[in-house]
């Protein structure tokens, strides 16, 4: 039975998807639990969580997350414990986070890891402290700076990052609107979570409702999807508005993308709006100072992150394909 | 005959152009010359300039130029001299700059004109050291802000504000390419004013030539034109690289504007790229240091303006269809 217990189970992607995700466009393989080098730890993996983001890195063109590639580990970010160290500054039994994989074991240069404390849920490392909290922050606060009374209107607002946007942007004293993909979720958005309205995407008369929802313009429209949504904010700008472009869910898990926005540059011209793309990696000497601000709003119950959890790796496909249809609120988290 | 003398023509919008402008959008009128209240000045136009932007506020929507009208005096700056004041801080002899509008005598409020050095060429006054040099400046300057080293492209660059961008660019020790509408307009920028190269965006290969004069991908785009030349810049922007969005010229003179550029907002997200449309009026408080420098690089033959002359006021209608066609180069002046 030991010969069991050092089998390690792992995530492939077994093809590129073409067109919407699908649970068949992975496997999962056991290979043994790998052993340290110098420098080198083994994290045994107690959760991963999943970004609408990582959808881009399997499409068929390169994109930030570089060029796709299939028959490989599905990469993402984790939490967990070390078993094995090659390494001086990483202990056995530390708690560690960074880009594990999806797998049961991942062997990693211990510099790649942050020990994290112990005492908190692994969801909190992965989501509000993680990369999706360090995004909505960097994103809203840095790029897009909203002042104290403007208007911040968030897409994909219950999602892992924009559902902390409009959080962040009311702590911030700003008029927070959501836009999301159901009524249950705007609902959710004013009635747990605080924003002052929330307008439904598929709602027939969604740019009416839009319009009513906004009608001081926009300071500051945090982008998670681009496409309709983007266009219909680009109408609704108020003077030298800015637009945070993190990211363009709508063009992800499809084959034939929504066209690009009308009025451009014209509608950026006449209202003097800077639109801007970042990423959040380009902040990463800042992640400390991040992680230390969010932390503070998540212990006063000024910032209350929410997330979803699978149970077991294999259901990390299923859950991929539940975020990018959007059912899902705050960050996706499998427990491995 | 004393009549005659008190007479002024000026040029009226007879009615919204729908498609390409034509000079028989406008009609001449002849009136009185006016009187000046308290606090005006009557200015005796010596020279107009047109700039392509003026064709937006003709549009069949409201633009930044405001809300299109018709049977009023086509608006513009002009440079002339006072011959009667109500002002006491302006003097009869004065010379003057000013929204003059399209006519021989402009009553004005002296607050609105600025008093002008009277040695100099009025070419000057409207060009560099008007509206379409300010322009230029700010926009290059401040918003897109290049370091040296890195490469400029600006499109539209034969143009008023365009070739005086190129300059500054250049100024600022950087490679400087340019997008122009014919190879003569190109040579000229390269061999008069010192591109480092230069486009014709009628070329068939256009794309595989802007690639080309692009190697270090583009640290600054300032567009002129938007349409298909900013959708080639977008694919060709450096990271964290900014475009300067000055106006939308392929988009006037049309009843069907080109599509926005594909891939918004996708390759800002990648490439973190800025973009940020710009009024130079935000600058105003800024605009006689501006100025000053501008001047500054005139006198010392580091800036070389060109303008284009027009003779009479029946012929700005003509020049203005001239420019919009982009046959000329350089700022276009009509002496009245």
């Amino acid at each position: 039975m030991v010969a069991v217990m050092s089998d390690s189970r792992r995530v492939i992607v077994s093809h590129l998807p073409e067109g919407p995700l699908d649970p068949s466009d992975f496997t999962v393989e056991t290979v043994p639990i790998p052993e340290p080098g110098p420098g080198d730890v083994v994290v045994q993996v107690s959760a991963i969580t999943i970004g609408a983001g990582q959808r881009a890195g399997l499409q068929g063109s390169a994109s930030y997350a570089g060029a796709p590639t299939s028959g490989i580990l599905m990469g993402g970010s984790g939490v967990g414990t070390v078993i094995a160290s090659g390494s001086d500054s990483v202990a056995v039994g530390s708690k560690v986070a960074g880009p594990t994989g999806w797998q049961e074991h991942a062997l990693l240069p211990a510099t790649d890891l942050r020990v994290v404390p112990g005492d908190l849920d692994d969801a909190l490392h992965l989501g509000v402290l993680g990369t999706n909290g360090l995004t909505a922050y960097f994103g809203l606060l840095r790029v897009g700076d909203p002042q104290p009374g403007q208007t911040v209107v968030v897409s994909a607002a219950a999602g892992s990052v924009g559902h902390i946007v409009g959080q962040l942007a009311q702590i911030r004293g700003c008029r927070v609107v959501g836009v999301a993909g159901s009524d249950e979720k705007c609902r959710l958005l004013v009635d747990e979570l605080g924003f002052d309205a929330a307008v439904n995407r598929r709602a027939d008369d969604f740019r009416d409702q839009f319009k009513a929802a906004t009608p001081d313009r926009i300071g500051v429209y945090f982008d998670n999807t681009g496409g309709a949504i983007l266009g219909s904010a680009l109408f609704r700008m108020a003077t030298q508005g800015r637009i945070v472009c993190c990211g363009a869910v709508s063009a992800y898990d499809t084959a034939s993308p929504e066209p690009s926005p009308r009025g451009i540059p014209g509608l950026l011209v006449n209202n003097r709006v800077r639109m801007e793309g970042f990423l959040v990696f380009d902040f990463a000497d800042l992640y400390d100072d991040g992680r230390a601000e969010l932390a503070g709003w998540v212990e006063t119950g000024d910032l209350e992150p929410r997330h979803i959890e699978y149970e077991g790796l294999d259901s990390a496909p299923g859950a991929f394909v539940d975020l990018l249809a959007g059912s899902t609120v705050g960050t996706t988290i499998v427990r491995v």
